[in-house]
């Protein structure tokens, strides 16, 4: 063995993340810092796997993935070198070297890990089809890759979502209700500074999405919790001294995070309420795709009798659950009669939604692989539901509880009381397993002990070594 | 002539919608509600210029566009028929046909006029190089058109920045400091709700950028006025009682809308305010791209002594006047120090740069297509401030006066303070004319009286035109 070590690098078995990461980790630093300079020869992966006493499969590992990202290019066997991607320039004299910069720079995302919940398997995703849909545009349209000539986005694709609605999720309206979005946050604000103030309250189920909290207080707005019973969200409370909410944001098709579907009695009840008292619904419609049994639940939207010319439903859709949410692509349904209005705030505030995507998407719904590929995942997730569903019985019945939706991308378990969901995750992320804590979704006591199971991004067999592991954190403590 | 009208179509020869919008308008809004359905044969345009006495180019204008946005197709001789992308089902009981609804549809934008300001000739622009960008991306690496494993962005196009950065704006920094965001508001976003909090003072240029108000306002901020005197903006002011501005943002490379750099000293002055009460500057630097005469002038935060250990400005570019900003692309670069807050942050809040454009915008800088195209405009734009210069001096010179910085993509003329900018500027609008009012950009007294004419999207023949309408307009008020 040599006396200093090669690259001096240094592997840390305790902790949870692999080996091959720590490996592509420590390079990646040391190539953008520049003590690794373009051209250099990173050493045979065979001579690094020994030194470092790992298998030379994980050494390879960390080089496709720096080879991958650009930080090193090469074949296998014939050398793998640092690419000139990672140069840069730092010849001021009063700027420290990047080398000797505290690390605090935002690593690529860790590989997702059981039980990470909300993301699809990208694994599966038909990177092929869907990269054929930019070259058809490049093409035939190439304007299209950059100019708009809507600030609502593109007709082509405003009119294959108006299709999807009609055809999924029983909303029959015109491609001008459509405004595309970048992804659920950007929509969330559009109608919140549209339709509410500074001061105002929002109403937000609890449990209920997190960064939604933040966005209302970043805006100056309250929140009015709205809790949870056997029927879904309850209503705002009415009387004197209580202010009425001007607007509730809803997830009415699966309570986000707990699950299941608002039923019909309730939704009607929140209809005339909006109708009643001049507030408005937003329904959140994050992952109506995944319904693994019986027929897809209308959205909220479609209930409304005359939802054009007096609706109080503003229906929020998503493709992050489809694509992630690197694409930042969402769109919002907007009743025709506050089109104006929504109209308006979008021109003063600007819009975010990219127009590079646009059409490529309209094509890739418009040729059918956006639905195969949804029928596709719903298979797929469907059986890796059903196992997780199985193990939890047979491995974690006597611990945890849950109920059976048939839908969704997650599994909600509940705790006994005595348990503290945030110790338990934290000692399952040492062991590789993230598991969210239930009680973090809810803002009012009493929290409820829980976790929430992703198992979209996880075949059979992670699934299963996952909840072995979760078994023995429970078990622990 | 026929007893009724071909397709029911009426000009309105006393708008100042040119007569082929109007045709466009009218067949568009047609062809959506359904009233032309898919595969109807428009009228040859021969016949209906006939009906309509208009030229058959105006006619044959209105076709066109029509299949260009995909309404119609065709060809001139063989028919133009309407095509299915405009089709929508509206099957429902409960909802209006949508060929009753009101048009509050949000038309595409109109063609751009002179002066509208700030907008690239997109006439010009290479779009066959940016698609070819797009399909190499699809072929060799279709993943990066939808993934993206770093919340701040491609790591291809932020080392493509950084190259740019070093080259053209005199600022060396790391690719880890770049954060892409969803253009200049989601960057002016992300820094006021990393640094500042509800109630806090926001210094601001006046006049200035009339969307950072509304923006701070619906974060709760307050602004601070920053007078401009003959070296840019003043510092803020000092004293017992007042409250010390947490931030400021200011446009040194060129102030918007007057023109014209910050020198040094003010500089110099204003990272010393911002060091001595642990303020922030927000750089925008928001179309330095064009220079016309001299050096490029260096970036603010090119004079921080540390700016990656106690730096205190954040640099903001976008690439909106290159690309329009239909593609939503800009970034943010972060001292170091504050790295982990920002990264915080846009954890928190979600980002919104979608991942699709990215690797090929690194590829169309790194291929040099980007640089071609901006020298190519900087040339092109600058012969055409020549020209309006020029028509400027021999037109208007009794009327108006103005600056001549060399630099940016507007003229901001004065007019003595007797004249109405608003009114002048309605007035040139009914003939076909835009121009900003100046006073419009002003929130505090005394607004200036003038007008801000665009001049990189209109050739020296229509920017003669324009200047025509604009001197009858001014001589007849």
């Amino acid at each position: 063995m040599a006396d200093a070590p090669l690259l001096g690098l240094k592997l840390d078995p305790g902790t949870s993340t692999p080996l091959f990461a720590q490996i592509y980790e420590a390079l990646r630093r040391r190539i953008i810092s520049g003590q690794l300079g373009t051209g250099y020869r990173l050493p045979a992966s065979r001579n690094l796997a020994q030194e470092l006493g790992v298998s030379r499969a994980t050494v390879v590992a960390a080089y496709d993935q720096l080879m991958a990202e650009g930080f090193a290019q090469g074949r296998r066997g014939a050398g793998v070198y640092v690419s000139d991607i990672g140069e840069v320039e730092i010849d001021q004299a009063s700027h420290t070297p990047v080398a000797a910069l505290p690390d605090v720079t935002s690593p690529p995302s860790p590989p997702i890990r059981p039980f990470q919940p909300g993301r699809p398997d990208m694994r599966l995703f038909p990177y092929r089809q869907w990269a054929r849909c930019f070259s058809r545009v490049a093409r035939s349209d190439p304007q299209a890759l950059v100019v708009g000539s809507d600030p609502f986005g593109d007709l082509h694709l405003r009119t294959a979502i108006v299709r999807y609605l009609a055809d999924w999720r029983g909303l029959n309206v015109s491609p001008q209700q459509i405004l595309i979005t970048a992804g659920s946050v950007d929509a969330l604000e559009i109608c919140l500074r549209t339709l509410a103030s500074p001061g105002d309250f929002i109403a937000l189920e609890d449990p209920g999405y997190a960064p939604l909290r933040s966005l209302i207080g970043s805006l100056g707005m309250r929140p009015r919790w709205l809790e949870l019973d056997a029927h879904g969200a309850c209503l705002p409370d009415i009387g004197a001294g209580v202010k009425t909410p001007v607007l509730a944001m809803l997830t009415p098709s699966s309570q986000f995070p707990l699950g299941g579907a608002m039923p019909t009695k309730r939704r009607v009840e929140f209809l005339s309420w909006a109708q009643r008292t001049d507030s408005w619904i937003v329904e959140d419609d994050y992952d109506s795709e995944f319904r693994y049994a019986g027929r897809p639940i209308p959205a909220l939207a479609s209930f409304e009798p005359r939802f054009d010319q007096g609706g109080r439903t503003l229906y929020l859709g998503s493709f992050s659950k489809v694509f992630t949410d690197s694409l930042r692509l969402g769109f919002l349904v907007v009743p025709m009669h506050i089109l104006e209005r929504i109209s308006m705030s979008v021109r003063a505030h600007g819009t975010k939604a990219s127009i590079a995507p646009q059409r490529a998407l309209a094509l890739f719904m418009e040729n059918g692989e956006f639905y195969r590929h949804i029928r596709r995942m719903r298979r797929m997730y469907g059986e890796r539901r059903s196992v997780l569903v199985g193990l939890l019985r047979d491995q974690l019945g006597h611990i945890v509880s849950f109920e059976d939706h048939h839908a969704g991308m997650q599994i909600v378990v509940r705790l006994a009381p005595q348990f503290d969901d945030v110790q338990i995750a934290k000692l399952a992320a040492q062991r590789g397993v993230t598991c969210a804590a239930l009680s973090s979704y809810y803002a009012c006591e009493p929290k409820v002990q829980g976790l929430l199971l992703g198992f979209c991004g996880f075949s059979p067999q992670e699934l299963k070594s996952a909840v072995n592991v979760l078994r023995e954190v429970l078990e622990s403590v």
